[in-house]
C-alpha cells in the first residue's frame, strides 16, 4: 500500500477558526469543511445588522467561495458522532466522512447562566437570524409606538456590558437618535435604551479609565447605563432585577455571555466545562489526531484561565493547528500554543471607540478610525468589503440607516 | 367651520403605485400610506435576489424614508373594511383612519389559474421572502447534490415565458454555469434549468423576432426551453404536463401570472374580475372619492383589455391620481387616464437583453446596457443604488455571485 499523499482533514465548523485552519492548510491537505450553514458569519458586525446599518447578506460569506482556491470540499450538516476506531465522523445527512485529522471548531452559543426567561423573552446575538430578529422586533415595536401620540414609552434593554453589549447599546441609541427621530419624532422621543451590567463597570477586560469613558460616551448618546445590576429573570415586557426592582423591556437583547456549542456533546470527547479539554498543543486530551480551535477549545493562558472567546484567538489557533497537523504528519515535534494578544477594542458610536493594546490606551476619533480599518481589513471577500464600505459611507454622510426593513415574517 | 386646508389622503399599498401617488401629492395633502411591510419592494429585481446576485436588503427601501420630505405618515397594517358613511378605513391593527380620498394600490399576488399543486410545491416571485425561499431552495438542493458523485440530476423549472420567467431562467442558468460550476463542477454539470411556456412563444407581448432571439439566447446559456407546453399539475419533485408527459422538478418557480391582491375583497367595492372596477378617470365605479392605482386597478386600454400589471403603469397612474385628487378638491373637471407605453424590456443574461419601444426593437449589448441604466435610474434611494452598483460590478468582473447564502432557517 502506498502512503496517502495528503492527510485527510475534516474541519467541523466554518467560522473564524475553521476557515483559518482550512486556509492555512490550503493545498497541503485534503480538506472538508462541515457547517450547518453554507456561509461564514462575520460575527463582530452582527450588531450592525440588528441596528439597520448593514445588509444581512454583507456579513455573510459563502464557505465554498473560500475553499475554491485549494479545492477544499464542503458539506452542509452537523456532526452526530465520531467513530474513533475507523476514524470517521457521521453527519446528520447520514454521510460518513473519513479523516486522518479532525479539527473541531464548532464555536459557541448564547449562555443564560440559568437565568429564567432568557430563551423565551430574550434575543441572542449569535447568528444572522438572531440579528434580523432583533432588527424586526425593534422596528415593529417602533411602528406600534407610532400609532400612539400619547405618553406610551418603548424600552429596549441590552443585558451585558462587554464589548458586544456596549456596541449594541451604542448602535441602538444612534438608530433612535438619528433615523427613527427622522421617521417619527414623537415616537423616537419615547424610546429608552438601557444597558445593564452585573459587575461594577462596563468592559471589565479593559482598564478602568476606558470603562469610564465608555460609560460617559454611552450616556451622552442617551443610553441609561446601569452597573452593579444583576438580572434575576427576563419576563414578558419586563426584566426583574436581583435587588427586587424591575425595569420595562419590550425588547431584551441578551449579550451577557457565551458558552461552548452543545453540539460538542454528540462527539463523546473529554470536556472541560462546556469546552473541549485540550493539551497545550491544542490536541484533544487522549486524542492525538483530534484538535480544538476557537470558542469550543478549552485552551488556557499561563494564569490557568480559559482564553477569551474572540475571533483573534480562533484565527491564531486555526493557523497554529494547521501547522501542528503538518508537523505530526512529518513526524516533527509539536509546539505549545501561545496566544498573542493584539489588544481589544469596542466601538460606541460615530467617532467614538476605545482601544487597548498592552499598556497603550486610546479612545475617541483615533480609536474609531482604527476599529473601522481593522474591521474592513478582516472582512472576508471583496464584495462584502465594497458593499460594507458603501453602506457605511451612506450611513456616515446621511446619518441614516437604510436597512430598517422588517423581514422576519411574510 | 373653516375648510380643511389639505385633503386627507389614505393610500393603501406602498408599492410603485402608492409611493408614486404619495410623492406626487407631496405637501399638497395630508398623506397616510398603509402597507403590511414597512418597506417598498423593488419587484423588477427580485429575480436577482433569488439567484444570489443582489443582497435582499438592497431591493427594499423603508417607506418612511420616502415620506420624510413631506411629512407623510405611515401605518404598518392591512385594511379590513371601509366605512363609506363616515369615510374611514379600518386596519387590522384596530386603527380607524379618516380620509377625504382613498387610494387603493394594494397590488397583485401570484395566480395559479386553478392549477393544482402550485401553492404546495411551487415558489412564487412576489416578495422578498419568496425570493429568499427560491435562493435557499436552489442552494440547498445544490448542497444535497454535492454529496453525490454519481449521475443524480437536479432539475430547476421556471413556469411562465413572460419577462419575469425569462429573466429568472436566464439568471438561474448563469448562476449554474458560473458560481456553482466554480463551487463544485460535478454537481453543477448535473443541473438542468427548464423554462416552460404554455403559448407558442416566449415574451408574447414582444414581436416574434425578439421572442426567437430570446429563445436562442436562453438555449445558448443551457436553458431547456419548452413552448406549447401547458402544466397540468405541480407535484412533489415533478411537473405533470397536459400532454400526459412529465418532467422532473426539484424546484418549481411559478412565474406564470399574477392577479389582483385578495385583500381587496375586504373592502366591498365593485370588482371587474379580481381588479377594481374603475371609470376612465380611475375613480372607482360609484365611489368618486376612492381611486384605483396599479395592478389592482382595472383600467383598460382602447381595445378594451386590462392594462398590463407592470411598474410603469402603476407609476403613471399614481401621478395621475394625485393630480385628479387635487382637481376634484379645486372643483376642476377630471381627466381620463391614458397609458403612455414607453416600451418593454427583458434581460436574459450578461450582455443579453431585448428592448421593444413602439416600432424600435433591439437586442444584445445595447439592450442590456439600456436595461442596466433604467433599472439603476428607477431604483429608489442612493444607498440601494450604491449597493446595487457594488454588487453588480463585483458580479460582472468576477463572474461570481456573492449572495449564495441559505438564510431561510435557523
Amino acid at each position: 500500500m502506498t502512503k496517502r499523499l495528503k492527510p485527510r482533514v475534516v474541519i467541523l465548523g466554518g467560522g473564524f477558526g475553521g476557515i483559518a485552519t482550512a486556509r492555512a492548510l490550503g493545498n497541503d491537505a485534503d480538506i472538508t469543511v462541515v457547517d450547518r450553514h453554507n456561509y461564514q458569519t462575520f460575527l463582530p458586525l452582527l450588531y450592525q445588522v440588528s441596528t439597520a446599518g448593514l445588509a444581512a447578506d454583507h456579513v455573510a460569506y459563502p464557505i465554498r467561495g473560500v475553499l475554491r482556491s485549494f479545492n477544499g470540499k464542503f458539506r452542509m450538516g452537523s456532526p452526530i458522532s465520531v467513530d474513533h476506531k475507523n476514524k470517521t465522523v457521521k453527519l446528520d445527512s447520514s454521510e460518513v466522512l473519513p479523516f486522518d485529522h479532525l479539527v473541531i471548531a464548532v464555536g459557541s452559543v448564547t449562555a443564560d447562566f440559568g437565568t429564567p426567561g432568557v430563551s423565551e423573552f430574550g434575543l441572542g446575538m449569535k447568528s444572522i437570524h438572531e440579528a434580523l430578529a432583533i432588527r424586526a422586533e425593534v422596528m415593529r415595536r417602533f411602528e406600534d409606538l407610532c400609532r400612539f401620540e400619547d405618553d406610551t414609552r418603548l424600552s429596549l434593554v441590552v443585558v451585558g456590558g462587554g464589548p458586544t453589549g456596549v456596541e449594541m447599546a451604542g448602535a441602538l441609541a444612534e438608530l433612535v437618535r438619528g433615523p427613527l427621530m427622522n421617521d417619527q419624532k414623537h415616537a423616537a422621543k419615547h424610546i429608552d435604551v438601557y444597558l445593564i451590567e452585573a459587575g461594577p463597570r462596563l468592559l471589565p477586560s479593559f482598564s478602568p479609565s476606558l470603562s469610564e469613558k465608555t460609560k460617559v460616551s454611552l450616556e451622552n448618546l442617551g443610553v441609561k447605563v446601569l452597573v452593579n445590576t444583576a438580572v434575576k429573570e427576563v419576563k414578558h415586557r419586563e426584566i426583574e432585577l436581583r435587588d427586587g426592582k424591575s425595569i420595562p423591556a419590550e425588547v431584551t437583547v441578551w449579550a451577557a455571555g457565551v458558552k461552548g456549542a452543545p453540539v460538542i456533546e454528540n462527539l463523546s470527547l473529554p470536556l472541560d466545562g462546556n469546552r473541549l479539554s485540550v493539551y497545550p498543543t491544542l490536541a484533544v486530551t487522549n486524542y492525538p489526531y483530534i484538535w480544538g480551535v476557537g470558542d469550543i477549545c478549552g485552551a488556557k493562558s499561563k494564569d490557568g484561565r480559559f482564553l477569551p472567546m474572540v475571533a483573534p484567538v480562533a484565527m491564531q489557533q486555526g493557523r497554529f493547528v494547521a501547522d501542528q497537523i503538518l508537523r505530526r504528519e512529518k513526524g516533527v515535534e509539536l509546539k505549545d500554543f501561545k496566544y498573542k494578544d493584539k489588544g481589544s477594542m469596542a466601538t460606541i458610536g460615530r467617532h467614538k471607540a476605545v482601544v487597548e493594546v498592552n499598556k497603550i490606551k486610546f479612545s475617541g476619533y483615533p480609536a474609531w478610525a482604527t476599529w473601522l480599518f481593522l474591521h474592513l481589513f478582516y472582512l472576508m471577500g471583496g464584495r462584502n468589503r465594497i458593499g460594507t464600505i458603501a453602506d457605511w459611507c451612506w450611513n456616515y454622510v446621511t446619518f441614516d440607516r437604510g436597512n430598517r426593513h422588517i423581514m422576519d415574517s411574510m
